[in-house]
């Protein structure tokens, strides 16, 4: 984060003294150490690049979503204004690479350049989709799949790369990666609508104020009636939200089982996850990263 | 630009079909010629790169400078919005270290990563003395080194690289882009004063109206009486703006030789720059770099 540039430190400090869980380096050094690496740095060094391309991207979704909070403190651009922000997730972004050219592989660059690009593709579809109760649970999930997912396999194939395992156990590590992914960013959509979410320092209701249009309320919308569909069209379409909305958006959402069949697509995906490390030994490295996919569906609890 | 979500080619097509001079790419492929590269294709994908990251950096400066106008057309982020162009320069950046892998040089990803971190540096900077007449020349400088010479300087160098050329003629490259790359910027701030800029396609007194602290500001505001220094102060400081400001301001910087003098300061970084190529013999693509020069000086006329 150095720079003689102090505007540049002090915002990117802002973001990760906000702390956050760290979980996508820490994919990476988990999974590094499950792929049989054990002597050198790199793993380090490379978390560090994940860690900044997410970082990165967050300073941009907070500009684009216009967010005030961030891991439950002002967000850097509510703090600092939109311009820095921008910038400064530039600056991180360009160091990430930076780094991974020190490292020297050019398979890592290759996954975490492929990954960044469909960072941007995820992102740029949940805007096209945002505010459209016609978008189908496909391109839902091709959402997720950029903007988190790829994000998570990157991270773990990865660790794969420093340890040198075989193609199956990096292909398992990519699969793990992915699926953990899907899963995380479908319980952070249940969440959006649940009272835990005040617990875990975010907004309640965000992705409703913005119309975002996630897997609980397209399983609402399914199966609302015309009423509940006009509810929802007026809402998320033409975002005309009284006081009472979203607290109707909740409990139309329990009535459907919408939160509950949410967190089973989530268990489902979370279950392909720790399917993935049947390819390596049993021991506490694998251990750690099944443990990660509990952690990541009992957040919905 | 190529991908499954259509927004993406839309938007980076704008960009590109409203021309611009491809100056950047334009160097890559006349470095590589001027530096012996004959036969293959490597240069053409690189200067591609070149263009994607300058393009990134185009998409969020209009963001950051809320520009509505780009090469004399509406802005992507006028015509589309500020989210896409966020994520679609994100995207570009992606893509342009995507195909710097593809390629396979380490080297060359050295260089485009460290400018990339560079010019978020030089904007963060310029950012950072916006509305400060207190600015240095010093400062200035930096700024303009940063957001605009490093990417001129890397894009002669990466010729350079996939020419195999000796270390002095890497190292002539490099001055020349970094001394043209001064130039122009210096130029381009000259002409934000000056009636040439309607026929450039861009707003006349955009700097002005943002408060830009560049040297015809410097000068003028160095050169000036506690009256004028007054003016500068409410004007770009206080940004308190009349209809006539923009005129007055003209009209001191003409008083004060401010423009006269900043081309003559971008004709001595031209010089620097014609003085790096001395390490190659004289021929056809050394003219063609030397044109360049002249081209770049002579938008100020």
């Amino acid at each position: 984060m150095q720079s003689p540039v102090a505007l540049i430190p002090q915002l990117a400090a802002h973001i990760v003294a906000a702390g956050g869980k760290r979980l996508r380096p820490l994919l990476t050094l988990a999974a590094a150490k499950l792929a049989g690496y054990r002597d050198g740095q790199r793993h380090v060094a490379l978390a560090a690049c994940v860690e900044f391309i997410h970082t990165a991207t967050l300073l941009h979704d907070d500009v684009v979503d216009e967010s005030a909070l961030r891991r439950g403190q002002a967000s850097a651009n509510a703090l600092f204004g939109n311009k820095p922000s921008v910038l400064v997730g530039d600056f991180l972004f360009a160091r990430a690479f930076q780094v991974m050219v020190e490292d020297g592989s050019l398979e890592v660059l290759r996954i975490l350049s492929e990954a960044s690009a469909t960072i941007a593709e995820g992102e740029v579809l949940q805007l096209i989709t945002q505010n459209d109760t016609a978008t189908t649970e496909e391109q839902y999930l091709a959402v997720i799949e950029g903007k988190t997912a790829a994000l998570f396999a990157a991270a773990t194939e990865v660790g794969a790369i420093v340890a040198a395992c075989s193609p199956a156990q990096q292909q398992g590590l990519r699969a793990y990666g992915h699926n953990l992914g899907v899963a995380f960013q479908l319980i952070d959509d249940a969440l959006d609508y649940s009272a835990n979410q005040a617990a875990l320092g975010k907004t309640v209701g965000d992705d409703f104020r913005e119309g975002k249009i996630t897997l609980p309320v397209l399983l609402a919308f399914q199966r609302g009636d015309e009423a509940e569909r006009a509810f929802w069209r007026r809402t998320l379409e033409e975002r005309e939200q009284g006081e009472d909305d979203l607290a109707r958006a909740i409990a139309l959402m329990e009535t459907h089982a919408a939160f509950a069949d949410t967190v089973g697509r989530a268990r489902d995906y979370g279950n392909a996850a720790l399917e993935a490390l049947a390819v390596f030994p049993d021991g506490v490295e694998r251990r750690a990263l099944e443990g990660i996919v509990e952690f990541c569906i009992s957040r919905a609890r």
